[in-house]
């Protein structure tokens, strides 16, 4: 038995003029509960450090750089990787990066039980758009102020077992469990940021945002038989509702416990490593059942093109 | 709106010594039924005639063929295809296919509303081994019987939409949807048979697979913005237990009906194939949101390679 005792670190909302500070202060509080409960890793949502801000439309540089982080650790997020490594616990961290060259992503990297970053990960998966839309209920211009990640899937070897890291819109697509999966990932940690509503259907609301979410990180668990650890940042922002909804799956694609509230919310549960093993060895071991002769298109071919009619 | 009214024709078990023209004749009433309710599309399970013999361990070639069609539709199928082209219905037939020139194949037709052959499919992810286990509870000799289809994941348009097929285990490799979903697909056909119990854990019991059932289809809807209907053989055969659980799932990813028995009974859902366009414009278009660089172990490596230790 390989445990790790995850706690996924739900924040509720913060507002657009929260300081940094202040959720770095209701973090190191839901980190400390962590080791209360005898947690080995905390994971904290996509942009963990602010409200969501790509709902916001803005042009000046100025501002929108202001919402990202040029380094990591830095003033205001030292306190979490001291306190991790004080409680000798390991730690995912979701954050706009904006690069010393100037380059914008959303981030998020994986720290060790001392403090110290070993992975690195850049959303691949941008939803939303990049120019104003008046057509939508509210504003999703994660193209416009992110580049798409430039670092692929890579996998970890660190807290005795083997971590892939992904972000939000991510875990809808099975590429992005799958590529780690060829890498043999156990475990695999993402945060998200995900409206109520449909900006571009008010007919889907939560109780099917909730769905899609279960469904993505279920599927991609039970398909690559690695635990997933998917944490939001929930409840009413600047006026926008956010599901809750973190969850820790395990590798046959089970909930294991999943947050109840929109509001800062700690859920643990005791991972064995182990348990990654079995579907591997059996019904996904790869090496005996995938027929990589039939999956040309998928990186071949970008969008669909259906027969001519 | 285009619709297609779809019977999902569940099948009860068939015995070893139950003669496929008594198959038939179920599959015949099926169909009539089918008719009352209005379908237009009739979909049967996975290897529709016979018991399923890959849980049988067989070394004679001619016992191993005589569980194989040489043709479609042959003497014994083609009421099938004459009732079906009479009700104005299309048709997916799963059955064993043995080649002119010797080749066995798990393989599946689709027939349109006349009763002709418009597409074949032969399956591409065979589960089970090749050789006698003794360590399992019941064989699943699939490796053995079967050839790995040679014929990849094609889609068709026909009956006013694009189907595409899958059998079985196809179901649980997201990479089965995905490369129709890159083929337009609005509708996926698919049989299985399906043990109520995992023949290497007796833990996993008929309760997770049918919950495995579920997620797979449904995670390939939703993530490829398609219809999918997935129907079994089921019940106790040979006596060995299988699930039923056929079931029509959405575009969304969402169960529209679902099978209560585990005997022959039909499901029938009125399907819209534009209910697919909103995904696949918006969070699934392919086109703006998949990025084929960071896929390339998809497509370049069979197996899982873990990073050194």
């Amino acid at each position: 038995m390989r445990k790790v005792t995850v706690a996924g670190a739900q924040l509720g909302p913060i507002q657009r003029d929260e300081p940094r500070a202040e959720v770095v202060t209701r973090m190191l509080i839901l980190m400390d509960e962590a080791k209360q409960a005898g947690a080995d890793l905390i994971v904290f949502p996509e942009l963990a450090l602010t409200t969501f801000f790509p709902r916001w439309y803005m042009e000046d540089s100025a501002e929108i750089d202001s919402w990202f982080e040029r380094e990591m650790p830095n003033a205001v997020t030292r306190p979490l990787f001291e306190r991790a490594a004080r409680h000798g616990m390991g730690m995912y961290l979701g954050y706009a990066e904006l690069t010393p060259d100037g380059h914008h992503f959303n981030s998020s990297i994986i720290a060790d039980r001392t403090g110290a970053i070993v992975g690195m990960y850049r959303k691949v998966h941008l939803p939303g758009h990049a120019e104003f839309d008046p057509e939508r209920a509210f504003q999703h211009l994660e193209k416009r102020y992110f580049e798409p990640g430039d670092l692929g899937f890579p996998v970890w070897r660190t807290m005795d077992g083997i971590f892939g890291m992904c972000i939000c819109n991510d875990r809808r697509w099975p590429e992005t469990y799958r590529v780690m999966g060829l890498q043999g990932v156990e475990m695999v940690l993402l945060g998200y940021n995900t409206p109520s509503v449909n900006s571009q259907n008010s007919a889907e609301g939560p109780e099917r945002r909730l769905f899609h979410n279960r469904l993505s990180v279920q599927a991609g668990a039970y398909q690559n038989s690695t635990w997933v650890v998917a944490v939001a940042k929930a409840g009413i922002e600047d006026g926008f509702p956010m599901i809750g909804g973190s969850l820790i799956v395990n590798p046959e694609g089970r909930i294991m416990v999943e947050a109840k509230t929109e509001a800062d919310e700690l859920i643990v549960h005791a991972c064995d490593l182990d348990a990654t093993l079995f579907g591997k060895r059996t019904i996904f071991d790869f090496a005996r059942h995938r027929r990589i002769e039939h999956y040309g298109l998928i990186c071949s071919q970008t969008g669909a093109i259906p027969p001519a009619p």
